[in-house]
């Protein structure tokens, strides 16, 4: 399916404008940034950068397209005609995917004739929110749950087919071991895995049969969902038995167990005691039925004797808070010199101002210890010296002052499309969530909690604060 | 794209065991439910079932599917030689999309071979999940807005493409009057609009020379975004400017003015006043920025002055609670002499133990009022006497009662397939958009409110209820 067309409509109606009015082809940057992580989380995780390249790489305007748009009466044809001969010109770069990232630093900057940079606007931010949403939630899942598993297992209830599919791609960059869907597997390479549901069990005339008749299909993969009828007095019994007759006698162990109801903390310590005694102490035990993060820790403070969490709805919608905010601002124009005019949005609500201009961002690490000490959002052309102490400073209260020595700094945003031409190779998926994984370690536990984390520095050069601060300056003087 | 391998791997693990243990052939019965109404509402709103025939029609499984099965090492090779032959051969029943639905009642029934009926657990589930996820909490927003209009604005939010494409067809079904999702509007004809970002403004050399080039190249359709800089002291005097220097000479009348931050229901009666005294008592305006049904039903007790809501992030995810549980659960399966022989779900969680057998919903509408009065679940064969008194009773506690009189029922599932073939046609979005408004009018009043709603009656035929209930006693008695 050809995405061109999601698009919100406001964006045809302001490029065709600029068309019409002589700015196409004025040379616009823009920055995508977000303004807080979900849950009061201390970082997010970047994803969805493959899906923002695909959708780039495919643009493209069917006659079916421009004969829709034809019919609203409210574009000219020369526009039309500019359309249907679309050629991507813009640059592109982004954080790479696994990335933690932070508020108000650009983790998207696009450049090229406005026409084409707006016209992104809609593709970019849900394709990098969505996804950053579901790694971004999943990783808190994945450290809650302490290095067992945890498997997305919410297909049913994601928000549509991509919800789904896409969704098990950044669970897996987020730390999922794997995924029930079986498409992302074939698609992605997550893996997928999955055994039965309730209605296994139901379709045999006892529990004791469906066991069986599983086990004589699956030797070697058996694992049994144990709560169809009652956990502890049908389900581990009829489960043990079947290891006892089916599998003992082929020299195959049991992978499994799982349950999905009930006082699964409870449960899961009376299996485990179970299944140690009838010599079944590689058994797992796979916990299932509304998780999160938080219920996950809480099982696990209480001893639950679980192995590996199937995590559904409230992982693949992120539930509890379902929306990562990612916005996509105008931030500079070109005059005719070539010269970068910074633009700013002005809000009465200041967490609603923008940074104005062409941006880099830096991570500076600690050459001692590899964590991450702060980010620096600069101008595009600026270079930290890492051979020098370099002083941080807040951009909301400037007082706050303090000298970072003995780092290293990596620009983050990497160039994906130059001139419209793609000059990215997306790392492989593994690669991906291992790097996540690494990054994340590298950042303080004090960022890592889920209450009251501590805020990661993000600070303004002191030239960017500068422009930024004069233009507001400005702004008032005028106003 | 085919979405045939959309789906739980389980699907293949069981389905695979159904035909190596003998019973892909066996009829079953599964019934698709719901336990609770997002955000403690009264009622739901019944949406994606155009989306489910499509699924089903379109069932294939290619050679790429099948070698990617075949290289997971667990699946018999007559298996994967009936999925390359597959041809669909159940039975569907659905309840219209548009429908007002309540907890425990089937709102889809599937009646074939195990194989088939189970495969289709996962995408029945998402599809019917999603869109009525969506319908319902857009129903919510619309009752809200009072007769405002509700437009759809949540694409960049989305959980996704389809969360975005056939999220935004959902909310047209559940009151919208339109979307800004463009593909949206091309693919199913919900109406797409929109006019301009804060880049447009920011994209001129000042505020008006920005306003004046959107009036003059869409003259007719006039709408402008004034909080780029400052509503009152800016954005309107500016937009007023415009309307009189470009449009009046014109003949032309404003569509609107859009506010996007700051206190929109102070900003919006201080618009009002000036638009009218300017001569613009036409002009509309347009509200939005993380709306939702409790903010839209605050502003307008403050009486703000909004004709139209822009509502994105919190409608499109249904954010409040972004998860829609239906469930798909055994019902039946056939015994080889055809008989219907009910299986039950029992759980130490009342709320999940399930209704057996195979089954019809009737809606009982008052004769004299038209309003929607209880609905009945029944085996399927049964037949409601609709000119005789009928006795419902609240199958929980069983001596509550009540007689309803002078009324007419109208079995609510609809066949979509017969064995396998198509026999139902959806109809058209407008319909179903309309079918819905009414529908939602019958209701009572105090099934519609937000805190606290009335229970509506689902109630179980007396028949239903005694099979159920022995089947319970009977497990009790052998547990």
């Amino acid at each position: 399916m050809n995405l061109t067309m999601l698009t919100d409509f406001y964006e045809f109606t302001m490029i065709n404008g600029f068309f019409e009015n002589g700015c196409a082809e004025k040379t616009a940057y823009f920055d995508m940034f977000f303004r807080r992580v979900p849950d009061n989380g201390g970082f997010a995780i970047m994803s969805g950068v493959e899906q923002m390249i695909d959708y780039i790489s495919e643009l493209k305007f069917t006659d079916d397209d421009i004969e829709f748009l034809r019919s609203k009466e409210m574009f000219s044809e020369p526009f039309l005609e500019y359309l249907r001969n679309f050629k991507f010109e813009c640059d592109v770069w982004a954080i790479p995917e696994g990335t933690p990232i932070f508020p108000y630093e650009p983790i998207v900057v696009v450049r090229g004739p406005a026409i084409q940079a707006q016209f992104l606007e809609t593709m970019i931010l849900l394709t990098i929110n969505h996804q950053s949403l579901v790694a971004t939630k999943t990783n808190r899942i994945v450290r809650a749950a302490d290095g067992r598993g945890v498997m997305e297992f919410g297909s049913r209830r994601a928000q549509g087919y991509t919800g789904a599919i896409e969704g098990a791609r950044a669970a897996y960059i987020g730390g999922a071991v794997g995924t029930a869907c079986a498409v992302a597997d074939k698609k992605f390479g997550v893996p997928a895995l999955g055994t039965m549901a309730h209605s296994w069990v139901q379709m045999f005339d006892s529990e004791y049969e469906a066991f069986k008749a599983y086990a004589k299909t699956y030797p070697h993969t058996t694992t049994l969902l144990i709560d169809t009828y009652n956990v502890l007095k049908s389900g581990l019994p009829n489960a043990i038995r079947v290891f006892d007759e089916v599998l003992k006698p082929m020299g195959a162990r049991p992978v499994g167990v799982r349950i999905d109801s009930g006082d699964i903390t409870y449960l899961s310590k009376k299996c485990r005691k179970m299944l140690d005694e009838a010599g079944y102490p590689d058994c797992k035990i796979v916990a299932s039925n509304s998780l999160d993060e938080y219920i996950i820790r809480d099982m696990l403070i209480q001893g639950a004797k679980i192995d590996t969490f199937g995590v559904g709805e409230r992982l693949i919608t992120a539930s509890s808070e379902p929306v990562f905010g990612g916005v996509y601002k105008l931030a500079a124009v070109e005059g005719e010199d070539g010269s970068i005019i910074p633009k700013i949005k002005i809000s009465e609500n200041v967490a609603k101002i923008t940074t104005p201009g062409f941006k880099q961002v830096y991570r500076l690490y600690s050459r001692e210890t590899g964590q991450a000490m702060a980010d620096i959002v600069t101008l595009h052309d600026e270079v930290i010296d890492d051979t020098k102490p370099y002083e941080l400073f807040d951009p909301e209260h400037i007082w706050k002052r303090k000298t970072v020595r003995d780092f290293y700094a990596r620009p983050l945003l990497k160039r994906i499309f130059k001139k419209g031409r793609l000059v990215y190779e997306n790392p492989p998926l593994e690669a991906l969530r291992e790097y996540c994984r690494l990054e994340v370690e590298g950042l303080w536990e004090e960022v890592k909690r889920f209450e009251n984390p501590h805020s990661y520095y993000v600070d303004l050069s002191k030239e960017l604060w500068k422009m930024k601060n004069d233009m507001l300056s400005e702004f008032e003087r005028e106003s």
